[in-house]
């Protein structure tokens, strides 16, 4: 567990690495599971926090919803945790309080986007997608910025230029606008079907900061082919754990249902031997036995 | 959705199945997809909601962190939600209080067990199962049965006797007591490795009214075989999505860094639009096409 | 405790008694103390919980900590409690999902302001104050009008046309405008220092459904001066419990340190069996002498 | 606003003062007014909290519903934050996961009381006061002390000897003992309506940790006198707050109703610019000007 130094270790991270990936996550479970697995960082996830909710990824959730589980995770896990922060939940009034409440519950970094409250998934199709003004976003970035008491807490500006579809131009002059609000890296989305927008955009990029992916819609997109164009500093695979999740549980309830029992998915299936490693019941266990008298 | 009459809409289900189906449920989204794979009821699992906090389900996540989770999800599913209120967090007085908290939130039916408080998970390996005394379990009961405002909430009692190792007699002297006190059902819980000692329970019941199982343990047990007995009103699959779950992300997880990318999963997984599809993105359109002017 | 019918309760009143009096609450306490004294409604307002939580009234504190404490509230009394909104946490979307979690918590009617989100409290020296055009206002009223599962609940308009300068006109305009939309009430407050401007627009409200004010910066008017208009279905007294408590603890707080002790305090606050009886410590008594065996 | 060394800041004020006074606290707003009103550190006590919700103070509340408003106290005041942990909501196991909570909240101290859960409020007439035995509670405090990653944490235990009718050299012995599994202080707690019985105990006292006293039910007995004894570290002021509270509301509902209207307490009550000032308006306002554009 860590609540200090959580900004410090990602920076420590990808100065090491210079490419890091972040799983998606939306609990504490899907955080472990991840961090067994081998990755170096987790994106808590609205869209994916949503989802566990069976709601739609338009700022339906609360603030407190998506704190409270990120608070959770990072009580469970000793990697870095990345809080996507969507729009700031409002104004940069509503930034500098919410940057101040993600520090305190461990996070690593805080993603805030320049879409107008109450935002829409960006790969939503047909989703409404406006930004706000340059200026507006560089003062929300500002007041986020000024809101931190660890200055290695890392504050990324997301923009979703391409994702409403003003193209390359307009992404470009945003990035370099909100470097030079004091972003610490930037994160740019692109629904396309393929790579090659984002990697045009990389290919562009001549700013000082690092950037942030997220290839969720063009999935040929290798790690190898990221880290070669050197530029980008974290890769967020950026819904896969709930995919994973909701497939998993698809496949074993029609079996159950299909075959009568649960007898077919017993083998199928993580033992519940497994859940209980991954719920820490051997250390419940020695605290037992030291300490319950 | 459903606030009012969950109780009823199960004690009408009960009556016209005789056997119904609980999948075991931690969030919303696991919810709906058990009421789309076609179960008719749901089990508000206290196990699966702490395996998703990645703690042991041993009394630590707290009754506002169930309450909450048990509210979003009677918030999204039609069916009816049976929630597992371990001891019911403290004694009678608690008890009272939590059962109408959860009566409030659309809960169908409440089950309360004889443990003590603080409980460990019934399944595990050389875990403390201490009962409390018979008399003391009555007043509980009785405590929750006087809390409802609605007389179709059912109170389901359940009896750890033979976990606890306290062998058949026993578990018939606390079941036959616990219908005395008014319990609506008696849920009976073994740990054996085969169906034999909960098919010797209920072989042996004649009181007047029905049995829970859950037949984790012994996955042999079909719901033919069960529904031929005749007298289990409720059978809870306890543990399957979160184990599900679980295995769908271990997978995904491991492939994506193992092929250095997501290209692989993409088909093994759940497409995203099917994750909107889970969320309602379809609704939330049909509410902006409306009323977004 | 009510869960249900709590609109219908609220309707009855307004019906009954012409004017209704509402006061402030920000918590269960206050709720029980407002209706012990005889205030036939409450009003769950979002500037009294901000000042508990030590935070501006600017959209600050989530939806989910008003909800949760709207919950706690109508848990504890039986008199119909209106939820202050503010601009409804987002658009018609967040709109219809908000009332939609209001209702279930017990809320006799909602009350959605035609301000901007993130709103500024109306009576804050130069706060920003801007307001929605008044058709995206309708379809975020129509939205909350439609996610109603019962008819009885009151969807209140709350028009800031005054507090924003806008003048007599645009405030009727937007009323007339709110309720052709549908509104139940229409909800119009002034910050002026004397009640002539509300007391001008309440002449010349010609309308079919009562109005709502809340009198706080011109305390010179009183109940029989608005009963006597007989436009007015509810007076709410906004911000009176948490001035009032906030000057009993300054009072005391200063006291006792002054004193060295709290021998001087003992007989001037209420004593520690009046917060016992406020407690339900009796009842709780009564499951203990019923029920704990 | 403070979350690390917040213990350490607790013990530099008791090695400073000898003696340190603890107002109870029941929210952020009540945390500031006792802050700026010259308390040198706050009780974030379940009796308030409990009542704040009007609910007996007898584990009904639950650790998350406390835990968020210690965390809410401790965002907004500089001053050290003392948690009531009552029993620690369980065993062994439970302590150590609530304490690792707490910490991580910003609690400078947590106290756990050797009474057993579900616990009664000490000062409830005629209430159940049974106790763990001591080894047993022994064994709680070191699972407490196990769980700090901050070694400034103090872990305070709070023997209910003398409440529960026990005596002298019970609460004598059961204090000796906490300190020997390690305790950094020791609450005892008396409800005789005179300090003589309290007296007595720190006379008789002769271990090496300070002792903490609540001297509620003797009101008579000052300050002064407390430092003479020279032995007692903190003082708490135990239900002051929420008294007060209850007693400016008390008083001004009645005004209100019985006049007719607010024109008579409103300059008898806080002013709403008081309540501005305390919410913070003034740096919302700066952080307004410098990043709102």
């Amino acid at each position: 567990m860590h609540t200090e130094g959580a900004g410090a270790a990602l920076r420590a991270r990808l100065a090491e690495r210079g490419t890091v990936q972040a799983m998606a996550t939306h609990s504490p479970l899907s955080a472990v599971l991840a961090e067994e697995a081998g990755f170096e960082a987790l994106w808590a996830s609205g869209f994916e926090l949503s989802a566990l909710y069976g709601l739609p990824d338009a700022s339906l959730i609360t603030m407190s919803d998506h704190l409270d589980m990120l608070r959770a995770i990072t009580g469970r896990v000793g990697i870095p945790v990345i809080a996507d922060l969507d729009t700031g939940w409002g104004n940069a009034v509503n930034a500098a309080h919410v940057v101040a409440q993600y520090e305190r519950a461990g996070a690593a970094a805080v993603v805030i986007e320049d879409k107008v409250f109450p935002k829409v998934s960006s790969l939503t199709p047909d989703g409404r997608q406006e930004l706000l003004r340059v200026e507006e976003f560089q003062g929300k970035l500002q007041a986020a910025l000024a809101a931190r008491n660890d200055a290695d807490l890392l504050v990324i500006a997301r923009t979703e230029a391409l994702i409403a579809g003003l193209g390359q131009a307009e992404a470009m002059r945003r990035a370099h606008a909100y470097e030079a609000a004091g972003a610490d890296m930037l994160l740019v989305y692109s629904k396309s079907r393929s790579p090659a927008e984002i990697e045009a955009f990389v290919a562009g990029w001549d700013g000082g900061v690092p950037l942030a992916i997220v290839p969720t819609s063009y999935p040929e997109l290798t790690l190898e082919r990221i880290c070669a164009w050197g530029k980008v500093g974290l890769v967020i695979w950026g819904n896969h754990a709930i995919r994973a999740a909701v497939d998993g549980m698809q496949t074993a309830f029609a079996r159950i249902l299909n075959e009568g029992g649960i007898a077919g998915v017993e083998t199928a299936i993580a033992p519940v031997g497994e859940i209980f490693r991954l719920q820490g019941v051997e250390s419940m266990k020695e605290i037992e036995d030291k300490f319950l008298k």
